[in-house]
């Protein structure tokens, strides 16, 4: 089959790749679209030591067998269009991760795509049945396509009680943080959008009460002006920005992943009795009903071949596409 | 009157201090014992920029008279005995602090013996009467005493919650480390306290499952062992420990001060999912109900003549309190 590979010192498009066999418990995926975003790029960096295997993490397809046929939730899944989550947890009950709800924080984990597990950017992907999610049948593949994305953004709402009248502060202009300001703007709350770039401001303005240059941001009452800030800039100097603008015994999200390690001042965070919350991958059910009811304003995307993997990693839209059907 | 004061330049005791003139709202209070802890040694090394007052915050004193005597909650006041609460805040329905519970962040505020406001290290203090909590009748002086830095420890369950299953490290075995450890062990938590001094752990034992020293927890299975970890060390590395401690998805606790600041791997905080929360002053009612109720274990206070303050500030008791007796 086709597959984009990365090998530990080099990432490759082959025609030959072998298919995945399954393991019990898990469906084989003929892989529709797959979508690519920074993390991968990170990956064919080298961020994942060890990789050795089929990049990607974000796809729609659609499962072309399961495992166990005689499992009759799992055999319903063949024909059915799905997305499907990354992290292949142990799922026991003496797993202090997996038995209490945070299966993705399991340290026996590999990650479809990023650590230690064959991705998407392929004709066909496995997965455990468990993982998958249908997408309901209204929703094109090009829509579904966003929903992991749209689950990171979640997360924020799934870890922490956004009330509808507090102000809120996005620090980052970038394809998160277009997710996450449509999540914060679902809740009611006041959003304000702070970033770099004036014409990719424009694009949140729909999402938000105001938007500010983040130069502007230390020059104005914004200063300590927000109960909730989000850092989705992918920069550590987002951490500094998040910090003049949230209110003492206010709650900064951060969903900035860097190689570098940050400065901070703790006794700012003591005295002023700030929450830092880090968090990450998001769950997909809600994206998905998000996505089917509409409620999520999306540019269209940008479709490579496959085999034109190189051309699409450097292609700077919204958001990129490799067309595998 | 006697009052020990720093000028910005130095410290020093004097006995003609002028008595504090009240205002709306407020009382007089007639010091009977004043604690001092390491917030007065920062205040005597010119932590408090601009600082020309009375020094301490922490004392037990009787009311000896109150601003507007026609005001019968107030007029009940006198002759009662009573801890303060030391933060001055505007109180204005305007307030983003002030009106939604959080008066001790109000940036409008002084702070009685820390920031532009006389404090209690003297005969009288001024303080308005919301901020009193009148002493149960049963409890002596020398045990009220402690209710400040009680509170300070009784935030973490105020602002957080600490379930009663939840392995809980405490890293630190200072004297706010000892109050912090009872408040927990309150909470049936299992905890472990990691502490640098064999002799200072010890004292932990009757409320921990087990205590270490921190040079051990990098070589046993305590790491991300534990749900909940509060760092009470006043030191950076207490941060280190604290991340190597705490189980993705879970609680860091910060009650620790200190000048510097430090590097975090913040991608770490994203990608494991933690919550980092800074906590300071706390709730004095429950500290009060607590030491009335003997649920805390007290090392005995050593005890000094106002005059010697400079031979108390070298005191290393674990309480060290001046007599305005």
């Amino acid at each position: 089959m086709r597959a984009i590979v990365h090998d530990g010192a080099r990432t490759y498009f082959t025609t030959d790749h072998p298919e995945p066999k399954l393991e019990a418990g898990e469906a084989l995926v003929k892989v529709t679209l797959a979508a690519l975003c920074n993390t991968d790029r990170e990956v064919m960096a080298g961020y994942s030591p060890g990789f050795n295997n089929v990049m990607g993490h974000e796809f729609v397809g659609i499962v072309a067998a399961v495992a166990d046929s005689t499992d009759q939730a799992a055999a319903s899944l063949v024909g059915k269009r799905v997305v499907g989550e990354i992290n292949l947890s142990c799922f026991s009950t003496d797993c202090p991760y997996c038995s209490t709800g945070r299966s993705t924080q399991c340290p026996e984990r590999t990650v479809a795509g990023i650590h230690g597990r064959d991705g998407c950017f392929a004709d066909y992907l496995a997965l455990p049945t468990r993982l998958l999610h249908v997408i309901p049948d209204s929703l094109p593949d090009d829509v579904a396509i966003y929903a992991e994305p749209l689950a990171a953004a979640l997360r924020i709402t799934e870890l922490s009680h956004i009330s509808p009248d507090q102000p809120i502060a996005l620090v980052g202009d970038g394809r998160l943080a277009y997710m996450i300001a449509q999540v914060i703007a679902l809740t009611g709350a006041p959003l304000t959008v702070f970033g770099l770039s004036e014409d990719k401001l424009a694009l949140f303005e729909p999402f938000a009460v105001d938007t500010q240059l983040v130069k502007q941001a230390a020059q104005t009452n914004d200063i300590h002006g927000y109960e909730v800030v989000i850092d989705a800039t992918g920069h550590p100097s987002g951490l500094t920005t998040a910090l003049s603008l949230v209110r003492s015994g206010g709650l900064l999200v951060m969903k900035s992943t860097y190689a570098s390690s940050v400065e901070i001042n703790m006794s700012e965070v003591v005295v002023r009795e700030l929450t830092i919350r880090g968090n990450r991958c998001g769950p997909f059910a809600p994206a998905l009903r998000y996505l089917d009811r509409g409620m999520i304003h999306l540019p269209s995307a940008e479709v490579f071949n496959p085999a034109d993997f190189q051309e699409a990693f450097k292609s700077e839209a919204f958001k990129t596409v490799l067309d595998f059907s």
